[in-house]
């Protein structure tokens, strides 16, 4: 058999089932059995980590836990301590969530490199594949916590954070065993990264609308989430005529109404969201005289972001002069829109087509360690179509048939990756 | 001096003074000193009971708790065994509260009583002074529980209901030295009362808006309070587009501006208020699915509020429908109209009227005792003007001479009474 055979023998072969089972097998893995919830330095953490390293050995990689807590596998290439394309994703989830989200792009990379490895197979690069331990920021409420040590951006006044019940981060990593004065240990060099891959479910519903298992990622679309508050005057349900009233709560639903109607409106992809809310004093029979709320604002461009942030902005102000409430209003995070590199992005093309599937490219609206990543390597994703684009949710579910066409592409992807500037393949 | 004289300087005794001190007095039993909150059956209602029965017994009245928990103090009539007029207000707080919300009745109440003890005074019939121990509900979300107690209408169920730390009604009852199998000791019959009346503060701002000091109640009115919860569909705040989303909270604050609107377009003086809200998971960059709300509708009349709640629960349900949202809405409390008695209101207005100033009507929006004691009496209520309107805060406040204005009213009309059926006094 020539080699051109044999590895079109490699993309027949069905990794769905491996990858759907492993799902599963670190689903089980959760702080209460009635919902799943992993969040970072807690027992949960640890056993999910023993499980994916137990995986990685098994695919023929060397690996470790870094000093953050990521799951880190190292699959040599032709000789060995050459550069490498790293895959990954992350294996923390939110509370509540459902099992596919990170893991998924983890599991794809192990599978891959596992298959490699069963056929022998060894490339002219490295590949890695690392699981980062803390993207979702549940616990210290400071995202990609994983990639920021690999990228060499983590803050080290960080580590003061307290969870809920008062455990600092540096507490905490020293209980799970590590030493929260060697994060820096995590930092790779550029150098050492030819890119950054990441495969990862689309958290949305347009790939499901188009009837496509998997999509080109354009961008990670920037963010900018707002926290308001509006102070009225509180008063007794009862006795407060409605023309006195200075209702705080009824000033903040026609500010969520009118965030609503503003992007609905909006032709070009804005969305915004109010997540959170908060009345005080919160009883029935008061009026509510102070209530503070979230804000998160999205769109595919920064330029048109801040433009819909001012006019969001603007908007809110008019209600609450109209209505006698005092507003504070800022900004609490804000995400630059971060672009997948072209050339990446025309080799994932290249293998969904390739796989015999439409190409079509979307932004991700929502976050992925590729944010922190773009700081040491250029950056490429692939989006796999889940059900009802329903995310951070138990009903979140990947088709077996869909996990294996993500394999299929990132596979097709792996055996024929040129590094940037490398003479081309194909075309 | 003829006792015509005596009477007329009786009413230039000036009461405010001394219930304005006994009313900071109280103010300062607190569970906390940040703010102030007194509560059933706890240590500081321990403690305010001791004040009051010392205040009451300095008044010339023989005083004690009842089988709830009431302070009850009598002061006896020409002959004793008299049946009395009743007087009275509660003497628990709100959390955040006002100190003059409760206390300013029963202080005013005994401080006239002292008032008539200091000068001999005896009448043709027993005064005796109720303070009532839980009006507010705050511990055990069930109102009016002293008055019901005294009405003889205490439901037994009430004692397995737990407050937020988990003890039960019964078990607090028995630490603070109570008998909860014979709190049917505490009801008192008919016969015994020729009235119940209270002075209370307005908590609303009518009386401060016609710049009158005093007002005669003509009707508590009633109340019903809806629990509402819309479910739609939890989604990720980045990848959801706005016309695929079924946001609970866009809904929900949708409902508030239009049950707002209702209320504000009606020329009848109707109120509604949407005091507390949770919207569920409650994170920043997720679409709620879920939102659970309060609804408070009141009017001057029941056929007005049964209106009302029908249209309002109407326009919640096309609101639901349209968003694609799941609604469950409940009535869960509903209090009938109380009317203040004819001829007890003929006998406030009089009062005010040998006082000087304009005699003015206006309906209770706030629930009080005397829908607890109606059961078992007539009813009368004056109101005193506090500032702003603001009640159920700690902004909550009496000048000096308002409190002896309302001292003044209620020690004329004390006087000047004549039970139901009795030949006229002045008309």
């Amino acid at each position: 058999m020539s080699e051109m055979m044999d590895s079109s023998a490699a993309h027949h072969a069905f990794l769905g089932d491996e990858i759907v089972a492993r799902i599963n097998a670190l689903g089980a893995i959760s702080e209460t059995p009635e919902h799943l919830a992993r969040v970072f330095l807690t027992r949960e953490h640890r056993a999910a980590a023993d499980l994916i390293l137990s995986w990685m050995r098994s695919a023929g990689m060397q690996a470790h836990l870094d000093a953050i807590g990521n799951v880190c596998g190292r699959y040599e290439g032709e000789v060995a301590g050459l550069p490498c394309l790293m895959l990954g994703s992350h294996y923390d989830t939110v509370r509540g969530a459902g099992k596919w989200d990170g893991p998924l792009g983890l599991l794809t990379a192990i599978s891959c490199v596992a298959d490699l490895n069963r056929r022998g197979r060894r490339l002219p690069f490295a590949i890695e594949v690392t699981g980062f331990a803390d993207e979702e920021g549940v616990r210290f409420a400071s995202t990609l916590l994983g990639s920021r040590a690999v990228a060499g951006t983590f803050v080290e006044s960080v580590l003061g954070t307290r969870d809920e019940a008062g455990v600092s981060m540096r507490e905490a990593m020293l209980q799970f065993g590590l030493d929260p004065d060697h994060i820096g240990a995590a930092a790779r060099a550029p150098s050492e990264l030819l890119a950054y891959l990441e495969l990862h479910i689309e958290q949305g519903p347009v790939l499901e609308k188009l009837n496509l298992p998997v999509g080109v990622v354009s961008a990670i679309a920037g963010a900018t989430r707002l926290a308001a508050s509006l102070t009225g005057m509180a008063g007794h349900a009862g006795t407060v005529p409605m023309v006195l009233r200075r209702d705080a709560l009824a000033g903040a639903a026609e500010c969520i109404v009118e965030i609503e109607e503003f992007c609905r409106t909006d032709e070009d992809g804005l969305v915004g969201t109010v997540g959170y809310i908060h009345a005080m004093p919160g009883a029935t029979n008061v009026i509510p005289g102070e209530v503070s709320f979230t804000i998160d604002i999205r769109a595919p461009t920064d330029a048109h972001r801040k433009l819909a942030v001012t006019d969001i902005v603007r908007r809110i102000e008019n209600i609450a002069k109209r209505r006698k409430l005092s507003l504070q209003i800022d900004v609490t995070h804000e995400n630059r829109t971060v672009p997948c590199a072209p050339w990446l992005k025309s080799q994932v093309a290249e293998a969904i087509a390739r796989e015999g599937f439409r190409v079509f490219e979307l932004p991700s609206g929502a976050g992925h360690d590729g944010m922190a990543m773009i700081d040491i390597a250029d950056i490429g994703m692939i989006f796999v179509r889940c059900r009802g684009g329903i995310s951070h949710h138990p009903d979140e579910h990947v088709e077996t048939s869909d996990a294996d066409a993500g394999a299929r592409v990132l596979l097709r992807l792996i055996e024929n990756f040129r590094p940037r500037g490398a003479a081309g393949g194909a075309s």
